[in-house]
């Protein structure tokens, strides 16, 4: 564990990547997507730690075929108004890795995502409003790895609002909280964990607005690849456990079951 | 909010129904099965405060049609060999019902529920043994309303070992914890919150032993049931806010959608 | 634990009661002191549940003797100007009975208190401004027992400022989040255990406006009374225990201690 | 924040070191005392990240001056005999210093240091036995930094024991759950923040066991440092705000407070 065995972080940034096809004011914010955008951003930011790719929606099998995910160790996925598009089979398989230990990074309205809602279990829901409103972002939580380096608050110009209530499960950690002008807040930045994964939400990042060119914003997502890396892979299982200690004579042994686990 | 006003408590005891009826062993500890035990318990110790019903999986819609489910406060869930034969559709309206609001306790082998694995997001994984294993469930927050009168731990002389770690979501409150004689520990007993419902796991009862017979079981279930209900109904939904403060002027307005959030 | 048996919740209302009596403005909005307010609308709200009495900084003992601490189930308080006037040994005896089971309601600038910070562990800090700010406090959790009746969020048309980094420990649970028209955010309503006592943190409450009579506002210390209340006294102790299971012979049984734990 | 620029981490091992000079048990496990066995530890697993030293009770200053504490990163601490021998002084420079974001490990007995209790405001009370018991940590968090290379449970042949009810905060994190053959149980590893220290806890030690020459109780160490190493150091402050956004006028301005939050 000394630090000249410090392991690449493997990142692959998800891209749903219509908006900027579509809508000629994205596709000027964001002429190689937003998934580029980030992922050069991560390069940069990586300093070498991390080796960072991308994959998109209308790549065969979205860009995540088991050999994409089967090599990362940290996804970060941005999607909106193709949350249905994303088949359940990827849906199925990148939750799986992320049980097994895969860390995911979700990406404001990722919120909706079938990936995040499954792994959540909640409603996910919040209220919203395209408008003017000014967005600041404040650190509740300055000693979380995820706050390094980053001052009281972020504040972006335009964004899109998102207030609550959050339907989501009660944050194992809760790092921002955001200020809107038009009187909501916001739980922002969030972490849970699920199996062996590690899971953080960001909020901002709507398309219209040139929020993933932000350092500050870019420096979050960063913090939170290396956050989210745990660099395990356990596979899900129940098994049957032999005792530890002495247990007394059991005169049904013979009818136990000693296999599958319900 | 006077005492007098004091709600009655609507409670559906839901069991799946087959050990009973395919394994001599369970139907002579469980003659009318587990359900009806447990439903007997809570209407004698919920001292009025209960209305209490039973549903079993063999029943039409299992017995959880709107109607049932429209006029149950908390749901308490038992299953285990047939998981897999509970309809998709049943758990998506279940499920639906907890998020606004029904209270859930998940009892021992409906860790793999479809329904607990579907609000947790998670592996829901174990150990497991079926032996002769004593268990104690020591309780690790005496101030709970769910720990309210019970002694420091509950022990019972026989039952199925499930050892950590366990694939759950970091719980908001852990209530009990198990020690096992062939040396394993588990959390037996936690709470979680899903949109507006609360729920609450405690892992005793396997069908072969008479578990829910035992009076700080029961304690421990009509405990559950009261921290669980909420009086709430609230449909999920992700409203278009109108904002609360003057924002500035938008000239954009025109194009901004104002209906649905995907 | 049927309904007739429900207990009635001794409140007291602890308030430092100098402010009224150096202030025109404040007397004139609290003529008996804020403490009398809060009682008069706990009585009121406690439809018959609650036994509510008042104490002060300036009595004997600060009004919390043994005797009334003996028979309080839940203490709420306000302190701002003087809390190092409050005696240490006093501030000992409350956090003694808070660790037995009574439970505590914080106000607002009783986050510094010398209660608050002795049981929260932490610096307590927060940013903090006196000006025109609006108010306006989100539920976030809304099945929550505390924020049972209210609407989406309290307004308060002027309130003093504090802001984030409010320096606590991680809540058990988050219940309000404020926004303020200067461009803050702050976790205003949250809870936590300590031994046996519940606590909750309610934020608004500044001498100068009349928040302790907007009945929103009185509503949620009502819901915090009833929700911290757990009816138990139980003496901290760390006791030597004999085994629940055999052990192994012990050759050095003579030498071992067996009373107190450092 | 590339690899090459990762920082040392100064860490301080601070012992009671009088049982080692009194009890020839623990002087022939210990013969430099359990500071030393743990610090050469850290310094052999740090791979030369980490700068390791050692302080005890009866140096100067229990060893902790201002030079050493604002020159470490990361303190570990075990007491036992004597916590009412460490100078109030003390503790309450070590607290400020954890609260400016000092990481600090708590080992064992240390449970009822003053420096645990004063952060954790609660009672830290526990029941416990000296007997021939074994202690089984299982891994109840395998994501967890603090748990990253570990097999699924600890297995220490011989050690004290404590029971739940442990009365701590809820944590943040709970990493250990300890099984005894006597049949109890342990939340033996979690984490708590307090400002802008990180906080670990970690059972196992006592004294006459040769518990810190276990190369995964050792391990366990060096990935708590790892993990509550911080870099922070932010005084604590509750500044006067200016807002950010404009406010109504104030026709009170004249008479506001700007200085002291009490």
């Amino acid at each position: 564990m000394s630090s000249s065995a410090k392991p690449l972080i493997r990142v692959t940034v998800w891209g749903e990547y219509r908006h900027e096809k579509k809508n000629p004011k994205v596709a000027k914010l964001y002429p190689q997507g937003m998934h580029q955008t980030i992922a050069d951003a991560l390069a940069k930011l990586g300093g070498g730690d991390f080796a960072v790719r991308t994959a998109t929606l209308d790549e065969p099998e979205h860009g995540l075929s088991d050999a994409v995910l089967d090599s990362t160790d940290v996804l970060t996925w941005w999607g909106h108004m193709a949350h249905g598009d994303v088949s359940d089979a990827v849906v199925a398989k990148v939750r799986r890795r992320v049980l097994e230990g895969m860390g995911l990074i979700v990406l404001h309205s990722g919120h909706y995502s079938k990936i995040f809602k499954a792994l959540m279990g909640d409603t996910c829901s919040l209220t919203w409003r395209e408008a003017t409103d000014k967005e600041r972002l404040w650190v509740t939580c300055p000693s979380h790895p995820i706050a390094r380096g980053l001052p009281p608050y972020i504040e972006l110009p335009a964004e899109e609002m998102y207030g609550e209530p959050f339907g989501i499960p009660t944050p194992d950690e809760l790092i921002f909280i955001s200020w809107f002008t038009g009187g909501e807040v916001f739980r922002s930045g969030a972490t849970w964990r699920r199996g062996n994964g590690n899971i953080f939400y960001f909020r901002p990042g709507h398309e219209t607005y040139p929020t993933y060119h932000n350092p500050l914003v870019q420096q979050v997502i960063a913090n939170g690849v290396r956050w989210a890396h745990s660099g395990l892979r356990i596979k899900d299982q129940a098994p049957n456990m032999k005792p530890l200690e002495p247990l007394p004579p059991d005169p049904e042994a013979a009818e136990r079951p000693t296999e599958g686990h319900k």
